[in-house]
């Protein structure tokens, strides 16, 4: 995870670049791992961190590694996971690396959320990163189907459909995570759902739907929709920094999440695509989520107000909402 | 698999250019898995092909695409282990892709020897491929150190030697399995084992060992030992070929294999090494090997006649036996 460079350079940025924010304060890392995140606490002038990290071995190593670079007057290693700690303890800042692919699969944000419940000064209290957002846009998945699908109709001057179709199978059967290219997104991303980590409820994790329509921007074969997210490290009057998983920022461990359509069509510049999507947590492994994905008609289905979509229709109410707005002097609605 | 180039176009090759090889023969596919080599059989006109896959799956997987490519008439698929077949069966070609890293890690020669003395016709019978030869020469490892050693000496600004050292210990403990640049070689390889699958006993399989002295060609950091092998499908007025995993050609899915130095060392171009390497078979499981490795110094220790290091005195040995080789007309030793 360090080698993730976009990752751990967000981060340090994040830290380094203010340390104002720093000096002097308490600060939690959740699940600190190797202890990089609480070190650049300790270096950005941090009074105190606790680097809670669950497993023993890593435990050992993120103290072996606090010692080695003299911060053990600094930073306490607290190993067990956040839940079990005594509430008693109270600190301005969380930092964690929460994120799991398309944000929430495997993510520790659950305890990211208890952490500030319990340990957090309110209100003054801040959290790192502080928003998140999760996005969605068309996309052609070139290498894959290049690679992974097309290469069995002709292995060697042999047919393997056989082996094509069970492949085509497992690639719709489940989320996929890979590297999609910048040329393969085919509209501008739309945001599908979007938390305020200082507010946000952890029942704001347990389903959450996206129904939008969007305009085609390239002329490309549609194979699936690709999922990313972003977060903010985000705080009036400080340096702020956004961790891009976009296909069109640099690669990270991350890559992008893509729900892989049964069968391709082609799409044209201004084609207008509808979907509804549900993210719904596993009742078993809050960790996991059963995304749930269906295409609308654009002409038959109701689009939501305002919409993203460039038709004449949700244009000009788009426009209009924004006149009142403006008039008004506030939102009206969110897209 | 099939998508390691080298590989499948190394196997269509020998196979494929050799028509009057297979025509109107009986063949058996040890280990057919989707069965490419037996449909490479069946194209170049094989009579019949037993394709052997012991995998419930695979194996209806092959029958699929025999089916998919209309030689069911041809390609019959036997789901059993090869040791398990009656012996009344009787063929006049084994081929097999058996090979695992570094040759034998996980390999099936072993079957093939098991399948040659029940089921090929003697002494007519050939196998495919026909020759083996497993490789060593001294190597840096530019990358691995850069990437996964010297990387923790500056981790955004921390040292991380408690990390840098459990991962030497990881890497020097086991051997690895990585691509090394050609660059990265530091002498000319040495054959440390030669296999006639004809011939060849399982008991060859079981413990060998290489004792070289060899001259370093190329000033750089010695980090390890590269291994990795070539076979030969070779037959006396036939096309032959050779499907090499050396670092010089083409990267295939085996790799290299690399036993990592505790600690590495500088040579120069002119340097003589040497090294005692025994290749053990696992006593519970055949297919694993315990290998060790030793230094020699060159100095000290006897050198083998003849000795392929450039020393003076083995210069003069190798070119005295050469000169009597040629006068008696045959092979004294073997390098």
């Amino acid at each position: 995870m360090l080698k993730d460079h976009p990752r751990t350079q967000a981060y340090k940025d994040a830290i380094m670049r203010n340390p104002s924010l720093f000096r002097n304060k308490i600060v939690m890392d959740v699940g600190s791992g190797t202890g990089i995140l609480s070190l650049f606490c300790a270096r950005a002038g941090a009074k105190k961190v606790y680097a809670v990290e669950a497993s023993t071995k890593m435990a050992k190593l993120c103290q072996e590694i606090v010692k080695e670079n003299g911060y053990e007057e600094t930073i306490e290693v607290i190993q067990d996971q956040v839940e079990n700690i005594q509430p008693h303890l109270k600190v301005d800042i969380i930092v964690s690396e929460w994120m799991g692919f398309y944000l929430l699969h495997e993510s520790m944000l659950d305890s990211v959320i208890f952490a500030r419940d319990n340990f957090l000064r309110q209100p003054e209290g801040i959290l790192f990163p502080s928003h998140a957002r999760i996005y969605a846009a068309p996309c052609s998945l070139s290498t894959l189907y290049k690679n992974d699908i097309n290469f069995w109709d002709n292995v060697y001057g042999f047919s393997m459909n056989s082996v094509k179709n069970s492949m085509m199978l497992s690639k719709v059967s489940k989320p996929q995570i890979l590297d999609v290219a910048s040329d393969d997104i085919l509209s501008e991303p739309v945001v599908i759902a979007e938390f305020d980590l200082a507010w946000m409820d952890p029942y704001d994790l347990q389903c959450f739907s996206s129904r939008k329509f969007i305009s085609i921007s390239k002329t490309g074969k549609h194979h699936g929709l690709c999922i990313w997210f972003d977060v903010d490290f985000r705080f009036d009057h400080y340096q702020n920094v956004t961790l891009s998983t976009s296909p069109m920022a640099p690669s990270t461990h991350w890559k992008q999440t893509v729900l892989v359509l049964p069968s391709p069509s082609d799409v044209e510049e201004g084609d207008i695509l509808g979907w509804e999507m549900t993210f719904k947590q596993d009742d078993k492994n809050k960790r996991h989520y059963l995304i749930t994905y269906g295409g609308l008609d654009p002409e038959i289905e109701d689009h939501p107000m305002p919409c993203c979509c460039q038709s004449v229709r949700c244009t000009l109410i788009a426009e209009m909402l924004k006149k009142e707005e403006e008039e008004l002097g506030c939102e009206i609605f969110d897209v």
